[in-house]
């Protein structure tokens, strides 16, 4: 472990370190796409007997050792911006966890400007401690902006992680406002920062040694419809190559996190992309990445997170060195910053629960109220990419279209969506008038078997008129 | 007229010059605002015994001339992005006019990109034109995106407007993706730009002389519901500026279009600024600001257009030298810059149609269905400004509660919103979860009348949970 800290500090265990933190306590962790979050700490949390009510802010979803056991341990009373676990997601819907899911360019921001609770705490994951720095794990996320805002830090020590993946960090980051100066990055793989981020020593209540491997996603096969979808992509998407001249070089592309997404990447060696210099631009680094950046399709890649399976993680492990020369790991308002994705063009591409007739799309609710995870970074690319696209399954099992009348839950809005693509082809909204997208999703998009239903719904809409017809009565009971 | 056009120049009369426009063109006229639009070639189009079928893409809203001559001639068969006429607003609403309202940011860009339809021609309004360039007039919005668009352009030279007009303009264009600069403007009122748009000289096909004043907005006095608002509006803002770092030096603001904006606008003299500069960053430049730059309260204004009653276009024709030390008139993607409402923190003031109980907001339509205008810069702002106010009546009325269960249409998102104002009060949803926002919004800002009914829906919809807890049946008839 003597390559982690530096001499002069002397580590305690998790139990000790615990101690420091209040049990109502608001406290910011590092974290995002389920890895480089603090383990030792929280379940130590969740074992103590004590009566907690924490506040839990996160860069973006965290493992089970948070959403997990500390909310099994009915520790967790608040929590921001986002949780993709079946423990923090079932006490969030049944109203036990105050939740608030952020777009999550933004949310640095949001706890520097005290419009989220102010942190009293931060506990981070690291690869290496010094004096007043520490080298990040796996995520980036919003950890310097939490340990910034804090008065007091806790830094997990992981040694499960190989000390050289600070080889890949570009740490910057940005006056707040209203004197904030441009971000200084001029290509999606470029680095204008370092590989630490920098801490108040005073600040450092206690450093904890771990070697524990982060409980990433783990990401099913690709199914015969993802595959359909992404071969409707790959059309869609040498088209608009040949037709959109500012692609003519160079293009960034951004995928959602899971599976869908996931496949969708591992899809792209099928894209012809010619002569064009192709870049991943988005939140996380995914495992359908790291064969497009080893057989040279990829030219490089930016994310805040490595959200690899395990098998993907030991891929990357193996050879840093080569790696790091073209991917690079940023603060999330970097990776999703609205600014960025306007400079660079990032195309968008980003999957749903659910599209309605008009192009409004709900990537989080199911029936309007049971939130699955949050709104994450799709909001963030969906409305600052030229070009954003919706992938999604035309239905969800063998009764539910994915293509509804109204969306009973509004992550973004018709002005947001160029493209809806499902298995069963593509409708592309651009220009288009709400009653011209109800036709071009329900011919475009939908399940044969809801068209019916759905043209009836269409046609009951428009006899009462509107710009965005509507028939409330049946908005949600629209099956016949 | 010689100091309108250089001597080489030779005007048309404008019946001459519609006869260069296609009977199924795709015209990108400029004006925003109600003002700086074409007004003699729309008249001779509507007046032309033509069958014509244009597509208008302006950019934001423009006079009678056009979203009324024009479409009574049944002359418009697609419009963008923006509207708020009568007539326009008709045959939008009876699907005559296919429409797509936009945000007014990334309408230029979407229009290179070709995301909107190609213009065949360009028809500006200026106060001069020289070779290869023209100044323009009231607005500038989009002009100078979609003369770079567009193979052929028509000049209009209006010499109701003063020539001096062009010491407000800032004109700078950006390069296109993916390898665009960030935009170097460090002060919401300085310059980086010049006072005109350039062209292809081979691109104008006639220049009009025009002596037409615009046909602008005109503002009802404030109501009493609208005086209680700013009231409200005033006392959250100074314990903001009390509360929050970022503007104690500087604060810079912007206000929706429209009568109430322009009310609260007029009521920032009331608000105690301390010794901060206080700037306005916005779309519109109304009435209401002119007395507070006059009186010191305002340091500075930007803008897209003049939006000015006559009475005050006539105020500031009088001092032209004066008012352009401080106000500044920018192309729409400058005024409305996602990346500079982030730099500059600017604290977005929009009204709307009504809110919902966990804070979506419809700006845009009634019922659901019938649209009012669009959704214009109102989403540029509430997208990317660090604090975002949403004021509105708790009741249009006296029947119709603008707190509702579910928004039957959506334009800004529960992750959009800070803060809810109306005359009951003020409801500060920042960091609150959904539950905790229906309760927040009904006791801060619903009408009285209508709380037993919502309160009624909030525990119907938690009897069933989620996160976000509807009871779709009743969530569009909820008043028992």
């Amino acid at each position: 472990m003597s390559d982690r800290l530096e001499d002069a500090i002397t580590p305690v265990d998790a139990e000790t370190a615990a101690t420091h933190v209040d049990s109502d306590a608001v406290v910011a962790v590092s974290g995002f796409g389920a890895v480089g979050y603090p383990k030792a700490l929280p379940l130590a949390l969740a074992e103590a007997d004590r009566d907690l009510e924490l506040t839990i802010i996160s860069g973006g979803s965290v493992g089970t050792e948070i959403d997990t056991a500390l909310v099994e341990a009915s520790a967790v009373a608040r929590r921001y911006p986002y949780q993709s676990r079946p423990a923090a997601r079932a006490a969030v819907n049944d109203g036990t966890i105050a939740y608030q899911d952020r777009f999550i360019s933004a949310v640095g921001d949001e706890v520097a400007l005290g419009s989220l609770p102010e942190p009293d705490i931060a506990i981070v994951e690291a690869v290496a401690v010094g004096d007043g720095w520490f080298v990040p794990s796996l995520s980036i996320g919003h950890t310097a902006a939490y340990v910034r805002a804090a008065s007091a830090l806790i830094i997990e020590v992981n040694s499960a992680i190989p000390r050289e993946i600070g080889q890949f960090h570009d740490v910057y980051e940005r006056e707040l406002p209203p004197d904030r100066k441009p971000i200084p990055l001029e290509h999606p793989a470029d680095r204008i920062g370092e590989d630490r981020i920098r801490f108040d020593p005073d600040a450092l209540l206690a450093v904890v040694e771990t070697e524990t491997a982060d409980d990433p996603y783990s990401f099913r096969e690709p199914s015969a419809t993802d595959r359909e979808i992404a071969a409707n992509l790959a059309t869609f998407l040498e088209a608009e190559l040949e037709r959109c001249s500012i692609f003519d070089d160079r293009i960034a592309l951004q995928f959602g996190v899971g599976s869908l997404g996931n496949a969708l990447m591992g899809a792209l060696s099928d894209i012809d992309f010619g002569d064009r210099d192709v870049y991943y631009y988005g939140e996380v680094f995914q495992d359908g990445l790291l064969e497009m950046i080893e057989n040279g399709t990829l030219a490089g890649a930016s994310a805040t997170s490595f959200a690899l399976s395990v098998e993907g993680q030991r891929q990357l492990f193996s050879d840093i060195d080569q790696y790091s020369e073209s991917v690079v790991l940023r603060t999330a308002a970097l990776s999703n910053s609205p600014a960025l994705i306007d400079r660079f063009g990032v195309v968008g591409i980003n999957s749903a629960v659910e599209v309605d007739l008009y192009g409004h799309v709900n990537s989080t609710h199911v029936g309007g109220s049971r939130v699955l995870n949050g709104v994450g970074g799709s909001g963030d690319f969906n409305r600052n990419s030229p070009l954003t696209i919706t992938t999604l399954p035309s239905r969800h099992g063998a009764e539910t279209s994915c293509l509804v009348p109204m969306c009973p839950h509004v992550d973004h809005t018709e002005h947001d969506i160029s493209v809806v693509i499902t298995e069963q082809g593509v409708a592309d909204l651009r220009g288009s008038a709400p009653r011209e997208r109800s036709r071009l999703l329900i011919e475009g998009c939908a399940h044969p078997q809801f068209v019916d239903d759905l043209k009836a719904y269409v046609e009951r809409s428009e006899a009462s008129g509107g710009h965005v017809p509507h028939h409330l009565e049946s908005a949600f009971s629209w099956r016949s």
